[in-house]
C-alpha cells in the first residue's frame, strides 16, 4: 500500500566550458555538464511513520542492495515499507542512475567475481561456509554477481556526503542506513546535516574517522593496511548527538591469517571497536553488535539481503523503538 | 495500491580471464566477470491487467525518464500503474544499475547540456520555443539534466535486445514502450521474442530497419546522414506480426534547416513514415501519430514527461483498447 513514490536528483555540480556556444555547430565551448549529484526513489507507504529511512549502498553496488534479494526474497526496502517508513533508496553519485561526473574515469571489465565471493564472505572460493546465510542454487549466485555496478568517476566521499547532506536538507529528519563503503560517507552526511536521526551501519568497511591526535595505529591485514582517518574534534563531537548502531556478521578470524577475505573484515571489525569506544567516550551513544555473539550465525557481508533478513530487520527494529525512532 | 514489487538482472554474459584463481594473492587469473545484463525494477498493482508493460529508455537516460518527470509531477511509471498495468522499467545493458559490462570504455565529463536542450527540442538555446510543454522554472531544467547517464560500456543494439529478449521470455506475453534510441533494440527485440505483443515507440531516433533489397536512401540533416539498416525480409516480416504506434512531438521543421537540434528530428520523422509504410506494406499493423497533426502541441523529445504528459498516455490507452491489449 504506497501512498506516494518518486525519484529525484539532488545535491551535484555543474561544470562549464569557457567559450561561446554554437547550437548548429556544437563543440564543447560554451557547454555545460551537470554531475556529482545522488539520484533517489522513495515511497512513502499508508499511515507513515515520521522518520523515514534512507539506504546508502556499499562500493561496486547500487540502491538495488535494498531491493529484491539475490535469491528473490524481499529485502529492506520492502521491508521496512511493510514496517510503515517511507523509504530512500540511495544511488550514490558517480554509480547507476547517478552516473553523470564532472570528472573522468575508465572502466575496465575487471573480473573480480572469484574475489567478490571471498571478500563479502560468503566462503573460500569455490566453496561456501558451512553455515552461510546465503541461498547454494547457481541462479542465486548470478544475480549477486550481477548487482555489481561501475564507478563512473572517482570515488569520492566528500562528493558523497555533499550530496547525502543535500538530500537530508530537502527531506528533512531521517534514518541513515549505510553498508560497508557507504560507512565512510555516512558519518561524514551525519557531521554535515543535523537532520541524520540515527545511523545504522551494516559491516562499515572504509572511513573510520577519529579526532585528530586519537587515531588508533594503523591495522595490517591480509588485504592490506586499514588506517583511520582524521577529522577534527568539534566535526567528530558531531557524531555524538545520535544513535549509532554497527553490525558485522560471521566467519570472521579472531587471529590474523592469510586467508584475504576474512582477513580483511578482522580489522574493520577491531577498528570498528576502537571507534564505537572513542564515540561513547566523548559522550556519545553508540553500539557495536557482532552478530554471532547475540547467536545469529552465517551472515555474509551483506546482511540485509541474507537469508536471515528478516531477523536482521527485526534487531534494527528493536534498536530504533528503544531510541524512539520510529 | 501495489501487489508486489521487485528488482533482478536478466540477460548477459560471463567473461573469463584463463589461469587459476589465488584466494590469498588474486589478480584476474582464472576469475570472472557477470556483465551486458539488463537491471528491471518491476510493480504490480492490485487487479492488475494480464499484460504488463515494459518500458526502455533512450540514449543518455535510465529507468528514471519514465518515473518523476523534471517538474515533479507522475510520470508514464504511476500513470500506468494506476492504470492497472504492471510496470517493469528497465535500465539496459551497460547503463545505470546495469552498469557492469564485458567490454571496457572511458568516460569524458562531455559538456553536452546546451546541446540536449536543442536536440531534446526543448527550444534554440537559451530560448524555450514558444508552445513547449516543459516548466521553464530553472529546477526544472536542472533535474532534467541531471537525468543523463553515461554509458559504461559500448553501445550495442544486439547486446541491449537479447537482454531484452531474455526479460520478455522471463516475465512472458507484455507491451513495449519504447522511447528515442530505445526505438532500435526494440524492433530487435521484437523480431527476437513472440512475448512482445505490441510496441509504442516514442520519437524512435535510430535503428530503423527495412528489408534487405528494399532500403530507402539515407537521408542526410544538418546533425548528420540518417542511414536505414538492412535485416532478413523474415525478421522484418517479424514485425508485422504485433500493432505498432510511433509518436513524435512538435516543433519539427517542415522543410531542411540548418537549425540542428531540429533538422535532426525532421529527417527521423520522414524515416519512420517509410518505416510504416514498410510494415503496412508487407501487411503489418503501424501506425505514425505526428501529434501536432492531431491538434497536440509544443511536445518535446521527452512526450512521457512532458507536461501534457497524462494526454499522451491517454491517447495510448485509447491505442491499447482499440488493439484489445488492456
Amino acid at each position: 500500500m504506497i501512498q506516494e513514490q518518486g525519484s529525484f536528483a539532488v545535491g551535484g555540480a555543474i561544470s562549464y566550458t569557457p567559450g561561446t556556444y554554437s547550437n548548429n555547430a556544437p563543440t564543447s565551448a560554451g557547454q555545460s555538464i551537470h554531475g556529482d549529484h545522488l539520484y533517489a526513489f522513495y515511497q512513502v507507504p499508508q499511515a507513515p511513520k515520521s522518520l523515514p529511512i534512507v539506504m546508502l549502498h556499499g562500493a561496486y553496488q547500487s540502491a538495488r542492495s535494498w531491493e529484491t534479494t539475490a535469491d528473490g526474497r524481499e529485502g529492506f526496502q520492502n521491508i521496512f515499507l511493510r514496517r510503515h517508513f517511507p523509504v530512500y533508496l540511495v544511488d550514490q553519485p558517480r554509480r547507476g542512475r547517478a552516473g553523470n561526473s564532472t570528472v573522468g574515469t575508465t572502466i575496465e571489465p575487471t573480473p573480480y567475481d572469484q574475489l567478490f565471493f571471498d571478500q563479502f564472505r560468503l566462503g573460500i572460493w569455490p566453496n561456501y561456509f558451512d553455515n552461510v546465510q546465503f541461498d547454494r542454487t547457481p541462479e542465486t549466485l548470478d544475480q549477486f554477481f550481477r548487482s555489481v555496478v561501475p564507478n563512473t568517476g572517482p570515488y569520492d566521499a566528500g562528493v558523497i556526503s555533499d550530496a547525502m547532506s543535500a538530500l537530508f536538507a530537502k527531506i528533512g529528519p531521517a534514518i541513515l542506513f549505510t553498508h560497508s563503503q557507504g560507512g565512510g560517507p555516512g558519518w561524514l552526511t551525519a557531521i554535515k546535516s543535523p537532520n541524520v536521526k540515527a545511523i545504522v551501519a551494516f559491516e562499515p568497511g572504509s572511513g573510520f574517522i577519529f579526532p585528530a591526535g586519537e587515531l588508533p595505529a594503523a591495522m595490517p591485514s591480509a588485504a592490506g593496511t586499514l588506517s583511520p582517518e582524521a577529522v577534527s574534534l568539534a566535526d567528530f563531537e558531531k557524531l555524538t548527538r545520535v544513535p549509532v548502531i554497527i553490525y558485522y556478521g560471521d566467519n570472521f578470524p579472531a587471529e590474523p591469517t592469510t586467508e584475504r577475505g576474512q582477513d580483511n573484515w578482522r580489522v574493520r571489525l577491531a577498528m570498528a571497536r576502537l571507534w564505537v569506544d572513542a564515540i561513547n567516550k566523548h559522550g556519545g551513544d553508540a553500539r557495536l553488535v557482532h552478530l554471532p555473539q547475540i547467536g545469529i550465525r552465517g551472515n555474509t557481508h551483506f546482511l540485509m539481503s541474507d537469508l536471515n533478513n528478516v531477523q536482521i530487520a527485526d534487531h534494527v527494529s528493536q534498536f530504533l523503538a528503544e531510541k524512539k525512532l520510529d
